[in-house]
């Protein structure tokens, strides 16, 4: 049958990092392709434990029974004053929402706020799930400049007034994929610009907790005068994705609306999900899980920028991170092109990397790629990223 | 601050059913709104113990771990075979995929399918949920004509040419709200019908395991020849509500866009709860559940049903329910208006039902209402609908 797909869907593939993941059934492969947290260290004990409570106790049957599409009350509740870490004061239950994973308060955003034809500014390059998402939705994406310390605030305001946004989408604290962390005064700066225009803010934060060295910066949200910021956070990076469970924080009309545009697809996020993370949170068990995973992604971390230093050719140029689970590279030679290498490496080297190109909404520079470290072994780092290395040897040695 | 929402969900407020459930803190309250399952039922235990098998398993850090769109492998493996309880054979896993509940099927087929203006066909009346779907993409409801064997496939087929629609969505069994069933005779009709004109059907069967007398009918995608027809159905009814677990069969083609509609929403469905599901159904456990659950609502039912006969104004007129959770009723007498007299009724009543207007896609007749059999218990069945019937009463007298 020849389906007639919705405009909004018939050209559009799976996204680029999702449909690497298929190719990853090989065994033998690394992969540096992904945010995957590292499997060995999610807290499957802990999960049994909790779940035993919570199916024992009179509670359960509220667990597994239909709920609001607001989330959890006891996890609205808990989210309250959870948030102070990020610098939210005086958050209340009308202002939570809570998400099946910080990826759908994109999605949600998105459907509120935004009509075919629509602008949405972005970070460039930013986090290609948001591109993606944007795409369903027939709006245009477009790129503010950005340095070391963030956003071009002039940038920013001069395509505010040139492209009539309604929305900036921001990771503002250790970037996806850049790791860039935007300054305090440019947070200040970039509130007061889109408070004075109108233009909503999401401000996507998976990464804050996972901080390696350098001081805690509050977030946007936080040192914003306007009601123009929506806030998200998950748990999938520091509890465990598989439970799909994360929140946002905004004005409560704005939450309304998510809320609406949620009970129009998944109804409400898995309830036991939800209430396992609220048991893990009021036990005070992130308090003692962060010095675990810390201390061991900044390990990680360091091995992949030793192995960086020993074996990647000196065309290879990358950030170090501060935070989150990657780190930015460039091939810096003329006509170095990841993608189109990419299976060539892959099969080669045997590692998966994330190509750079579907992270840019403009420019599209081909010559850049995402490596996470959080995945594989330390073993893995060190031994895929000389093989990487080699393979890249290989093909830049083709471009002479 | 003045927020400029998108078309599609700036004049959308909550669902009609949403919306009560909120005003049900009210513990007196008996509701018979909601399509909620008997709660005291829920499978906490068995839910515990599949719980302490996952995460001491080998599988553990998998289930935890971010998974497929598709779905969590062993759980697609698993529905492979048990869609056979649907007449489905020859499922292969590239016709399966995963979903949050059998309603996130509703929206990825508006999403893959719908361009703002088309039309989808529904039956008048139908789940007012897919009606609320439908307007979040600026979609267009047409609803076709109904008897008591299902859809009138004369009307369908006039429907299909003068409107074009890209869709047909259907719940054939055990309708909501009108608990009618379609005839396999009208299921190949329709299902030849609509391949004909090369419009989707999607089958939502979320019922058809609740059959409380009569004999199984196969699904309409198993006596359709065409690949248009989607099914989905769920665990919501079946085990619990708050897992967020169903699935939908499909051609592949269908599928892979649906999987990337997915993709840029939730990621994955919770592989918690998609975990669950599995060892629950590779148990055999819904072999032992369905018996256990049947009787317990078909006595709901009956209780229902003979509180009724005793207690209603002969202006109440209603079904009776061979399967699924709801009895649709009208209270004919000129002037009769469930929703205007409702703030009145749950008053005075303390029992909270839905009134119909919200299901219908045309016509909006204001006497019909729906009621729920399977949330409350025996002595509220009884009580609520005596209750009911003396607060219909009062309002009826006062259209004399």
């Amino acid at each position: 049958m020849d389906y007639q797909f919705s405009d909004r869907l018939k050209d559009l593939g799976g996204n680029a990092i999702r449909e690497i993941f298929k190719l990853l059934s090989d065994p033998r492969m690394i992969s540096f392709a992904g945010g995957f947290p590292t499997k060995s260290i999610l807290p499957a004990r802990i999960i049994k434990d909790i779940n035993d409570e919570l199916m024992t106790s009179d509670e359960a049957q509220n667990i597994l029974q239909y709920g609001e599409t607001e989330g959890y009350l006891p996890l609205r509740k808990t989210i309250c004053s959870y948030v102070q870490r990020y610098g939210l004061k005086d958050v209340e239950l009308e202002n939570t929402l809570i998400v099946s994973g910080g990826q759908q308060t994109i999605d949600l955003m998105c459907k509120a706020f935004l009509n075919k034809g629509d602008v949405m500014l972005v970070e460039n390059p930013t986090y290609l799930a948001a591109l993606h998402i944007l795409k369903t939705y027939e709006a245009q994406a477009v790129g503010v400049d950005a340095e070391d310390d963030g956003l071009i605030t002039e940038d920013l305001e001069r395509k505010i007034i040139e492209y009539k946004p309604k929305m900036l989408y921001l990771v503002p604290t250790f970037s996806n994929p850049t790791g860039r962390t935007v300054s305090v005064e440019k947070r200040k700066e970039i509130a007061r610009i889109t408070s004075k225009y109108g233009v909503m803010v999401l401000e996507d934060d998976p990464y804050s907790e996972l901080r390696y060295e350098g001081e805690r910066v509050p977030s946007l949200k936080s040192v914003s005068q306007g009601d123009n910021v929506v806030f998200t956070a998950s748990f999938s990076k520091t509890i465990a994705p598989g439970l799909r469970t994360g929140f946002a924080i905004g004005a409560p009309d704005v939450i309304r609306k998510l809320t609406i545009g949620k009970q129009a697809t998944d109804v409400h996020t898995s309830s036991l999900s939800q209430a396992i993370v609220n048991r893990y949170l009021q036990k005070g068990l992130m308090d003692k899980r962060l010095p675990e995973i810390i201390p061991l992604y900044k390990q990680k971390k360091d091995v992949m920028m030793d192995a960086i230093r020993r074996y990647m050719p000196q065309e290879f140029v990358c950030t170090d991170a501060q935070g989150g689970l990657f780190i930015w590279g460039k091939l810096d030679k003329k006509g170095a092109d990841t993608q189109a290498m990419f299976a060539d490496v892959c099969r080669a080297s045997k590692v998966a990397y994330v190509s750079g190109e579907a992270f840019f909404a403009a420019g599209q520079p081909k010559n850049y790629l995402r490596l996470n470290f959080s995945n594989a072994t330390l073993e893995q780092l060190d031994n895929g990223i000389n093989s990487l290395a080699q393979a890249f040897k290989h093909e830049l040695a083709k471009l002479n």
